[in-house]
């Protein structure tokens, strides 16, 4: 790794699933090669709406992530990790307050109750540092099963009815729904999106933040942190892409080469 | 490892929370060592409520366990590993039919909407092989949280109520239900409790199989299998007292020694 001065202050943020790796899968070993070539030019973090295990265990193996990343964000910045040390963690039940929390958790428990779906198994309601993660057929399915959850709720809309009725039943107590995956659904205060990160990286002062991200239209995960004024955006197509325009931005003395 | 000859037809089979290990913690040392000693003169396996990972982790580093034992029950032997292999898997919607098992999810589920407790968190329905673990509280609440659930428990009744409330509802439908640990409880098909993996046994044809468990009182999770005229059965305090009744049956001629 470059001595910090030599590679300004100059950060870019990559989203994970679909930036730097195939969908909940492993970085491939050219996409992490390169990424060590780039460090030596400028600092690179990651954001993502995992945990971190998950991660960890999609860029590296262990927790070789931390060193490889100068900043990890896991479950959108609200579990911070810089220079490979643990920053800081924020905890949804703080921020909404257990009345409020149990007022949604019960919600999503009662509508749950009442869906009759072909198959249900286990994990309705998973419990992140940053948000709540809800699934009508529960996260412990089988691929098989996530898929034909998946078809369902395409005819079905089952996740959008769902989403509108906590939109409805929890209108301005500062709550935000984003559907991501197959079987689904984040909840999470205003504003705990990937933005969240930026927060912490105000410290840092950056000259320029680059962030890439391959869902960046309204409604995507990635949009928030993309439209913000605190980031130059990049909107990309698969980690291929990613490189690609890494490369022709940070490496035009061999643009002609790829 | 001695051969197989040598050891005769005789097993030994151990619970584990508090049997071989303390609860849900490693498996110290001596014991260790000693469970060793005695594979050089009997077949020796372990049968676990838990499902395979926390048994791996509690009995030995990553998969050990199915090396140090010759059979390993987990989930209370719907799991099934011989000699290092995985013989089969039990699935409980397989044996229940998903329209009772959804029934019994969703019952779950609307009764923990109507729960109003100090805190609540996530995965309030674990789905696992051979039965489903349900916690008001959420499996992913904090070792404090835990402790302050299990105090309201004993004052409130939550988990017995709950449990009494499944039993009328679902009378005649082949369920059973278990309380073990702080927070949670089992429901499983009627004989798949411990008894479980002696049917897998039957085929192995010993001559004798001894079991140890620290639950063996009617509504202890080692009762069935203890009672169960296929074993000769051994309740223990610790797994001290296991490795001290071990040592009185199999070394008699070391006896003195300890
Ligand atoms: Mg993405
Ligand atoms: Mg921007
Ligand atoms: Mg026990
Ligand atoms: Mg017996």
């Amino acid at each position: 790794m470059a001595a910090a001065a030599a590679r300004g202050r100059v950060l870019c943020l990559f989203d994970v699933d679909g930036t730097l790796t195939p969908a909940r899968q492993k970085i491939e070993p050219e996409v992490d090669a390169f990424l060590r070539e780039l460090r030596e030019r400028v600092h690179i973090g990651v954001v993502g709406g995992s945990d971190y295990a998950k991660i960890a265990e999609q860029l590296g193996d262990g927790d070789e992530v931390i060193n490889k990343f100068d900043y990890v964000f896991a479950e959108n910045g609200t579990v911070q990790y810089k220079n490979g040390q643990l920053v800081s963690k924020q905890a949804i039940q703080d921020h909404l307050g257990e009345e409020l929390l149990q007022d949604l958790i019960n919600f999503c428990l009662n509508y749950m109750a009442l869906l009759k779906l072909p198959k249900k198994r286990g994990t309705f309601i998973e419990f992140r540092n940053g948000m709540l993660n809800i699934s009508p057929i529960g996260r412990s399915c089988t691929p098989e099963e996530r898929i034909e959850f998946s078809e369902l709720d395409k005819k079905e809309r089952i996740r959008e009815k769902f989403v509108a009725a906590l939109q409805r039943e929890f209108a301005g107590k500062g709550l935000r729904f984003s559907r991501g995956g197959m079987i689904s659904f984040d909840v999470f205060p205003e504003g705990w999106d990937k933005r969240y990160c930026l927060n912490v990286l105000d410290d840092e002062r950056f000259d320029t933040i680059h962030f890439f991200g391959n869902e960046t239209t309204p409604g995507g995960n990635d949009y928030e942190i993309y439209d913000d004024p605190r980031t130059v955006g990049h909107s990309v197509q698969n980690p291929q892409d990613t490189v690609q325009r890494c490369r022709e931005i940070f490496f035009p003395e061999r643009a002609n080469e790829c």
